[in-house]
């Protein structure tokens, strides 16, 4: 059965459809090879196929792999691969962190565990992780395979290491930094690097890429992580609060239990560190976040790894596609959902 | 909380001690690759290996895979490196199978998800994969990395098929022996397929190795099915009867729903596809199953498949290491755990 939601939220579509005018074309082919890599004659898989294709995101690692590739030398048919590998990739690791979350929705859409259940998402979220492999293996590119393989176990270990830090009032902002460049921003920096493939390009450019793509990641997922906070669900089009409820603790917590001292300190680790009456404990905090001057202040430090992001590509000059790659930063900074 | 268990089982380690003589020291290389390949300086992530590693298996796929690479020209590194690649599949589709199965115990010892919760494991699997990953393609070995990739997506396909399928009383030999041709036997036949790698190995003698292991595979997934229903947990080591309380419709219940016609056949389907009661429906079924000659049967199929391997192995002629690869046949058919 369906549920019917409301349409999805096309905030944003504006904005990003100047920002890949230049790349619309290679953008196209990418969504072309991902349809033509899923196409299955299994009715069960097709059916999984085109309902995951309802919650198709904004393809941003995309983007930063096919505007990093014309600035080392354009986009080639191994760009556009690549591209496809780190969206699969990325599908499969939303697929199963949607499992995890127990989310309800992603983009107002059901997701595959609400409609499926959990063994499907699971089993689906590795098929689409068995793609990517086939994918990139098809191109008997040495390199190409090395930094993906790597990236994958770096995105798991992130992860694993969230769950280790689960409901522990001592973690620390420099673990959390760690723990979120690892699960996210190491895609993104992954997806820049992989631009400069194929091309004779200086190292110090891949790195300024590289440098950018990590350094948005991880501005990149401290705002998601605000807006499970602050967000709206309609808005964000996802399930919210889920951080902590699952007793991930993020930014805006790591600095409230900073800002806390005393008893009142003592009383915020004791209800951190308890996974009982979660909905109360969610409320509270939430409510506490909100009134203080943590959000503002969790927004500046996203802000400030948007500005090493940009002094990253500082190097690489001035021309449309470093403008456009600062312009997915602010865009990532102003988003909404 | 460690809950303490009876020491695993060391029923057949005597009989393949004896089959595994000319490979004994390349199964330990392949021991050592992993051990190597798994070591992290995360704590958590070495407790997760250090336990998965209770459960270490038989190794039955990296012993044809090295067979079959004797049998070609000798083992090389490459043959090692591909064993181990094998064996980090398998032990990710464990890992998550166990998290579906809800099961509780796997070789006697508690599985990752009674242990750390389903989402520790549902991401070690995922870990797992991409270990598997990045050792194929550090083989810059085009073919095996194609072998390999297209061997995962059938492996999902066949658990996603058999998902499909839950509570269906329509369900026919032919699609069951099709859905565990992928998500088991595909896997034996690749293992032996990757032993020819390197060698210039007559097509034939790739396509007999091939077969064996394919025939091989879907009577050992038989017998498991099997075993699921008549074994005893203590000696089996697992989790027993999860087959039917999710709705899995293996050989035995396809037999019995074959054999019932009239009312009782309409009873039987009815029964088979409700989802309620599960425990009553679960002692009525298996009890139907164990008075007849059902299970008899269901192994004299698997019978017929280890056969078809045996013949398969036929033009390959005599030698210690064909006598070997058989020799495993039995075993597997003999097993109860």
């Amino acid at each position: 059965m369906d549920t019917e939601r409301p349409a999805p939220s096309t905030a944003g579509v504006g904005v990003l459809k100047e920002l890949y005018g230049p790349i619309h074309a290679d953008i196209d082919r990418v969504e072309a090879l991902l349809r033509a890599e899923l196409r299955s004659e299994n009715p069960f898989l097709a059916s999984l196929v085109s309902h995951s294709q309802k919650f198709q995101g904004k393809r941003m690692r995309s983007a930063m792999l096919l505007y990093s590739a014309r600035l080392c030398g354009g986009v080639t048919d191994l760009h556009v691969a690549l591209a496809g590998v780190v969206e699969l990739l990325h599908s499969a690791t939303l697929v199963h962190d949607d499992v995890l979350d127990e989310a309800q929705l992603r983009r107002q859409v059901d997701t595959l565990n609400r409609r499926w259940g959990n063994e499907t998402s699971v089993l689906f979220g590795d098929y689409l992780f068995a793609k990517a492999f086939i994918l990139c293996s098809r191109l008997n590119h040495h390199e190409a395979n090395r930094i993906l393989g790597r990236t994958a176990q770096d995105m798991c270990e992130g992860e694993l290491s969230q769950i280790a830090t689960k409901f522990d009032p001592d973690i620390d902002e420099e673990r959390y930094l760690r723990i979120i460049e690892l699960k996210t921003a190491r895609l993104f920096s992954t997806a820049c690097r992989l631009g400069s493939l194929g091309w004779e390009s200086d190292p110090a450019q891949i790195e300024a890429l590289s440098s950018y793509g990590l350094n948005f990641g991880i501005a990149f997922q401290i705002i998601d992580d605000v807006l499970d906070i602050t967000g709206e669900e309609a808005e964000v089009g996802k399930s919210l609060g889920t951080d902590l409820s699952k007793g991930k603790l993020t930014l805006p917590v790591i600095r409230l239990l900073r800002n806390l001292s005393g008893s009142d300190g003592q009383e915020l680790r004791a209800l951190i560190a308890s996974s009982d009456n979660l909905p109360e404990k969610r409320t509270r905090i939430l409510g506490l976040i909100r009134q203080g001057d943590i959000v503002a202040a969790c927004l500046r430090r996203a802000g400030e790894f948007l500005d090493a992001a940009r002094r990253a590509l500082r190097p690489l000059g001035d021309s449309p596609e470093t403008a456009a790659l600062l312009e997915l930063g602010s865009f990532a900074l102003h988003r909404r959902a």
